[in-house]
């Protein structure tokens, strides 16, 4: 991967970067909103929940249509389970930006997150989308407050940026996994994230880029394994740079990239969270299996609650490989790998701590115990000899904080 | 269903209400050896992990021959993934006790529980099964003798044994949902059952009741969602009272309702677990469904949380409802409900708080709170308009302890 990425370069700015870019955003206590103005396509995938909050409904159907004029967001109020009523709220904020945009509302996207089960207060929703919109420009300080405004519990802001030749990909998140701390009444943890490119490309070029970089990145990042009524990941290309035919793979890899950075930074801030790892499943009969045996080890509460506790217990991931019901043997090499540099000559490399080779304990768990001690970033590696397919999830531990968070602060 | 169990009493004897039984067992620290000897016929049900302990696939090769005499359990040490020696000795284990039997070793069930990936110490095995065996004996202390030994981080013995008709169905457990609060080495929570009952029954007919009550109870119990290596159930009839044709049916209820029970001790006994309840779906498009989204309700580690936290989180169990994936309209009716007996009467009763009827808030979020606050075992109802599907699945909450008891306890 390292290899083909070359020609990739994170750079520091946001969304600002993409040219014709306009943003603003405010907060205010819990209640946000922000507006991106942009020109270009669209593609979006949205949240599995059989119940769709309002907005994930009239935007899922605006994005059909493939044309993109602006963007407004608002945190505080998921417009969830509100009804008719909500589903009118959300068609009228897609209906105020176009038409302080003249364009059509199709071409609109509406993204809410925060409480569900309450109707938005729409008063406050106006007035700021004329606030808003009276500030929008192209500035590091414009794609600091609109993602400021769209965060909910999130503890840090979630921007990536990355450049490919001369091709910009802008990605922008909130989402911690977690559930505002504040009422009584019902909340979920919502995770967004808007990606913004100049890449010239088709529109099902778009679709297909977007939903293979979310199965790869937001779809295997797990805190509690709990889906939001709003989840939305929305791609929008202004399509100023052209794209050789040759490049279009590299393109789809830094998508990839860009949103599997997001997504590790949304599992970082994940509720209480003290680390993150990635789990990595290969050699499995398929690809398919590999992320479905990662996924599942990452989700588990025995591995998670281990983690925390920084013992090495190969045991409870094993027994997770076991019930995620992929196919397996009993000859299980796995690992942890953390990423280090050397500090005489910088030279990057991997630190390794093996537990099980071809299915032998190796007897290093109390080395393996240290390891996790004194990371809050690694890789838990499962080498199975059933094939060559490869797949890997995001997990962290779970933690004391996050049973008080989410069981507290409800009062 | 109260109505049908009307023939149906819980007696308070356990196994030792089966006429021929004799059992025996011995703890000794974190290790312990029980043995049941008992002639008749067997049924059984194992865990679905693909990663099975030795003992798990000794004793499903036995069962499909049917007949049973004797049953031998080691608690402290799973005997999984312990390769070809592991799967040696829990032959071993069903060869001496066949031998003390004078029968075939195939008729002989072997069941383990604690640490996995450690060889058993077959000295001190073998050494209490002699000690045990030569204490055989048909009594209410035998039986909770070899409860005990069987147990591991149990807080408390699981029995439970009723009459329906002349009938008797007698049944016994461990597990808490746990992981051994001890070493550094792996540990799973296991869960095993053991159901005696004198009715007499085909194999065939056995192996149907028991998968049934299976699905309906222990599948329908989670604590974590983790699934052990080494889960066992087991049905043993002696065979000695007839089932008249049409008793079949409230026999196999039966045999589920001794099963749920269990199942409610175990979830109850889970890992620092304060209250147990019920998820029962109603009105969804199938049994499937509703049984899938009870338990996709149950395992919400948000509404887990909530239910510790007293918040009467509504919109957590709509979420969790929506991800479960089934079909479903907004027009959920949702409440909480609790047995009651009036103090002046003795009238047994429901106590319920609304928090949606058909889709629309009732605004009670504060009393359901309070019930909450007042109760540590309650049922969680959600009737959707889809159909006519109903099922349940027991939970608890998620705690601080939980964390405590499976981070902490490792060095």
């Amino acid at each position: 991967m390292q290899k083909r990425f070359a020609r990739m370069t994170r750079i520091d700015d946001s969304i600002n970067a993409i040219d014709g870019l306009e943003c603003w955003g405010i907060k205010e206590g819990k209640d946000g909103l922000g507006i991106v103005k942009c020109e270009g396509k669209i593609s979006g995938v949205f949240t599995t929940n059989r119940i769709k909050a309002a907005p994930v409904i009239v935007t899922a159907e605006h994005v059909k249509g493939g044309s993109f004029k602006g963007l407004v967001v608002n945190s505080g109020n998921a417009n969830a389970f509100t009804g008719e009523k909500g589903f009118e709220n959300a068609k009228r904020m897609a209906e105020i930006l176009a038409s302080k945009l003249s364009c059509k509302p199709e071409e609109i996207a509406v993204c809410s997150t925060g409480v569900i089960g309450r109707q938005l207060k729409m008063g406050w929703i106006e007035s700021k989308m004329e606030e808003v919109f009276a500030r929008l420009e192209n500035s590091r300080e414009a794609a600091k407050n609109f993602v400021k405004a769209i965060t909910t519990t999130d503890r840090f802001l979630k921007e990536y940026a990355v450049k490919v030749g001369d091709i910009i990909i802008a990605g922008v998140a909130k989402g911690a996994g977690m559930i505002a701390p504040s009422m009584k009444s019902a909340t979920t943890a919502t995770m967004l994230a808007f990606l913004f490119t100049d890449a010239d490309l088709e529109k099902t070029e778009m679709d297909g880029f977007l939903l293979n970089a979310v199965e790869r990145s937001f779809n295997v990042a797990t805190v509690d394994g709990d889906t939001s009524t709003n989840d939305t990941v929305l791609l929008i290309s202004t399509g100023k740079k052209k794209v050789e035919r040759d490049d279009k793979e590299l393109f789809r890899d830094a998508l990839t990239h860009v949103c599997f950075q997001l997504a590790k930074m949304i599992v970082k801030d994940g509720e209480g969270a003290t680390k993150v790892f990635e789990v990595h499943v290969k050699n499995a009969r398929s690809d398919e299996e590999a992320f479905k045996a990662a996924k599942t080890i990452a989700n588990s509460l025995l591995v998670k609650t281990a983690i925390f506790g920084c013992d090495a217990n190969w045991g409870r991931i094993i027994a997770a490989l076991g019930y995620s019901g992929i196919e397996i043997t009993e000859n299980i090499t796995l690992w942890f790998e953390k990423d280090v540099e050397s500090e005489k000559n910088g030279k990057k490399g991997n630190e390794k701590v093996y537990l099980l080779e071809k299915g032998v304990q190796t007897g290093f768990e109390d080395e393996a115990s240290d390891f996790l001690r004194k990371t809050d970033d690694f890789r838990i590696i499962v080498e199975l000899d059933v094939g060559d397919g490869k797949g890997y999830a995001i997990g962290c531990d779970l933690t004391y904080d996050y049973v008080k968070l989410n069981a507290e602060y409800t009062t």
